[in-house]
């Protein structure tokens, strides 16, 4: 049986903190992520976070990817929720270079009750 | 030591159908939950989910409360991402009511390397 949703959680880390504290350039690489992985855009809103740093989301038509970054850490936390057939991996490896992270983890996680019967 | 950000994942089962189709409804239960966790308001985006559902996110200035509704399961996935101090337990009140949810389930997670100290 398949889950209703597939929520994947990645935290970026020792990324450039410049790219980071950047609107523009994180909302273009939220973009571009989302494109890499053949997501359908349906809107997005990115703002700065206080007191440093970028927050905000691309809703697309198979769920969601945000993102919020501490320029201060040269740390970001991702999640990709979706519903459907999404690269996100493709995704990763986007915000990955337009942040310039040393390091990446992640974790995947079922959501819904279906996929509890897995 | 204090994490960078809580995640709270929370999945709501046995709702009412009609509520979770409905956009307004929907949109309406998320932006009181987010009024009654104390959070600031930068935005919301929310969008009929294909074929069935309601899919979107209220940005707020301490990250984001996002949802995605399966009308057809009675099922609702939840997910607030904080940074600062906001209530979130009054959030899943305030949705649980609205959705008429017969049960709720909730992962909570630190996010960023600081956290994995504490």
């Amino acid at each position: 049986m398949t889950a209703l949703g597939q929520h994947l959680l990645a935290e970026f880390t020792g990324c450039n903190p410049g790219s980071l504290a950047n609107l523009e350039r994180v909302t273009s690489a939220m973009l571009q992520a989302a494109e890499a992985s053949g997501a359908t855009i349906v809107t997005h809103s990115f703002h700065h976070f206080s007191p440093h740093g970028v927050s905000g989301a691309v809703i697309i038509a198979e769920s969601h990817l945000a993102i919020h970054t501490w320029p201060e850490h040269g740390f970001a936390a991702v999640d990709y929720f979706s519903c459907g057939s999404v690269d996100t991996a493709s995704a990763l490896v986007v915000l990955r270079a337009a942040f310039g992270a040393a390091a990446m983890e992640t974790l995947s996680l079922t959501r819904g009750p279906l996929g509890r019967l897995d």
